[in-house]
């Protein structure tokens, strides 16, 4: 009988735990919203990951139930655990990927810095938080935000009007000046043992990330030893289990400040696909069915993760193939069988090498070959 | 409309196909010739790969038609191109693989170095071949050898009585005195343009590939140049598209003798999927839709591949990663999803690193420790 995962949406992220799969002999299942998403091929169920009796019927006879995001809701994987089933990570630990107002809470409880915040009712918090930090804050609201979504920079409460008359809970947060935003990866197996990725350096454009630089430049000693306690930290004291991404500021004054966690493969980590020994998709399964950890170990000095967005209609990311895989024969491309909308992220590509210069120039331009950049 | 690419067979090679075609976003479609094969996530349907009807039904709508093995006739073959459908490599090329007596006689055509060889259609054949040849030679039955089957020593006609009885063709070789066993693999696109992988060292037991060492040692200079310009006559002249893999013996007094052909990815290439920027199956599926080939370069100086062959009847390979994994951190393990019989190939293990003793010990000891040796 062979370990068998089962993974709750079928984007990107379940996609590409199909090569690992496919590598460790694990029958990967995939629920799905609907039919034709990314992971597809892996997909043996279409239904509404919010309903207990969907998630009931599928979680059947697997190994364990993880996730391709965070959207299922307490009571749905309250459901499962109550049947037995083996959920990572575990609804508890999940719950601080799914509200920002927990994740702050506990984070602030545990010493780990974070930028200072508040939770909002009306607009009255927020007026007042506005006026202890200079007359701009970061309103976000506390479920459902990614990619820039639920995120929005105020300076009067007038602005978020909508945002407040909706009920929605809300949180604001100082604007935290960075010199940049760093990531720290790390894969933890439940019976213990933790294993860290190389802390990377994350470009975002218009809230999205654009660009994953590995190991972010100028980071070894402190800053590395900090970003990678943060996620022990993280990782243990919040029982997490699989990959933890934790989304980091480097302040303009040199401190680390967490922005953003996500429990599951990230996209700041795609280029261990093909930079690393061990793939954060792999590790992944591995951690989530409690089997030893692998190695994090780069290939090469550097690799830089592009990603690609979906461009003009005309014409797909295969149909640039002949001119970037010609241009760019090294670099590696990964295409994840969506409709290419614009703005849409419809794919990667990794390059590795031990001159920096290079690897960045052939991941950007192989990127832009085939995107809409 | 997806790049879509159909395997005919369902065994390991379509199986390591699968994630090279979820990055490049190719819709892969496997035939196979029964349920629960290696490659059973993307097979979409079951049949007798030699019935043409079957092909013709499994073939439509396909940019392009491969192998998992070269176990399809000429005739089913020669169906799929009448119907205008994108055979890779065409039944041509293929005959080459399939009858060892046609890659002889074209080989030597050729000019390319093989083994004193003759056709047998008799006793008399095999006797004075053996008369000619100090009295011991290889007795091969001319179609549907592999991995140590339909192949045999033999030093009196006696000996192959069941086989002559049979009528089945058969072919006669010198026992070569050889060093060691090596391995050259080249992909070809149908427009032209073949890119080369290193020179591998083969180490067989009991007839069948054990293990690969990347590249062979010793063997830059004029020994990797005549076994890169054999594989670049035989792709060119014989016309493979896809991925080529030519078997050498290398012998006692330094000569390189072509063994066997394959037409498709091979044992001797899977150190590839974790040792080289461009793997063989992701270079067989861009072959083979002629699309620009892949950098071969290996990520590090050395690549080691042992497989790993079914044990005891209690277990599975997975029952084993507890152990094996601990132990191997960096090792990268690929089980094939078969049922572990004795002696059959059930998965395989790949180190890589820079130091080949360490290497060496770390994939012999992580397969030991996985199957059944």
């Amino acid at each position: 009988m062979a370990l068998t995962v089962g993974v709750l949406g079928g984007g990107q992220l379940a996609r590409m735990m199909i090569p690992a799969a496919v590598a460790l002999g694990i029958e990967l299942r995939v629920l799905a919203e609907s039919e034709g998403e990314s992971a597809r091929l892996a997909t043996t169920s279409v239904g509404d990951t919010r309903d207990p009796d969907v998630l009931l019927a599928f979680a059947r006879d697997v190994d364990a139930i993880t996730f391709d995001h965070e959207h299922v809701p307490q009571e749905a994987l309250a459901a499962l655990v109550d049947a037995g089933i083996a959920v990572r990570p575990g609804p508890a630990a999940l719950a601080h990927a799914q509200d920002k107002s927990l994740m702050r809470a506990r984070l602030s409880d545990l010493g780990v810095p974070v930028p200072d915040w508040r939770p909002v009712t009306d607009a009255g918090d927020l007026a007042a938080f506005l006026g202890d930090h200079g007359g701009r804050a970061v309103l976000k609201t506390a479920r459902g935000g990614y990619d820039g979504k639920g995120v929005r920079v105020v300076s009067d409460p007038a602005e978020a009007e909508d945002w407040l008359a909706s009920g929605q809970p809300l949180l604001v947060e100082e604007l935290v000046g960075f010199r940049r935003e760093l990531a720290q990866s790390v894969a933890r197996r439940p019976s213990g043992g933790i294993v860290a990725w190389p802390l990377v350096e994350s470009v975002q454009r218009r809230g999205v990330c654009a660009e994953v630089i590995a190991p972010a430049p100028s980071s070894s000693g402190r800053l590395a030893d900090e970003a990678s306690a943060i996620a022990h930290t993280i990782a243990e004291r919040l029982d997490v289990t699989g990959v933890l991404a934790v989304e980091l500021f480097e302040t303009d004054d040199g401190r680390l400040l967490v922005n953003e966690l996500a429990m599951r493969p990230h996209n700041t980590g795609h280029w261990t696909i093909d930079g690393a020994t061990t793939s954060q998709f792999e590790q992944h399964l591995r951690a989530v069915l409690d089997l030893p950890l692998g190695s994090t170990d780069p290939h090469r000095e550097w690799a830089v993760m592009v990603n690609v967005l979906g461009g003009p209609p005309e014409g797909t990311v295969a149909d640039r193939y002949p001119r970037a895989l010609t241009a760019h024969p090294a670099v590696k491309v990964h295409e994840y069988g969506k409709a290419p909308r614009p703005g849409r992220k419809v794919g990667h590509v990794t390059a590795i090498g031990d001159d920096l210069d290079s690897v960045v120039r052939q991941a950007r331009d192989a990127a832009a070959l085939l995107g809409a950049e």
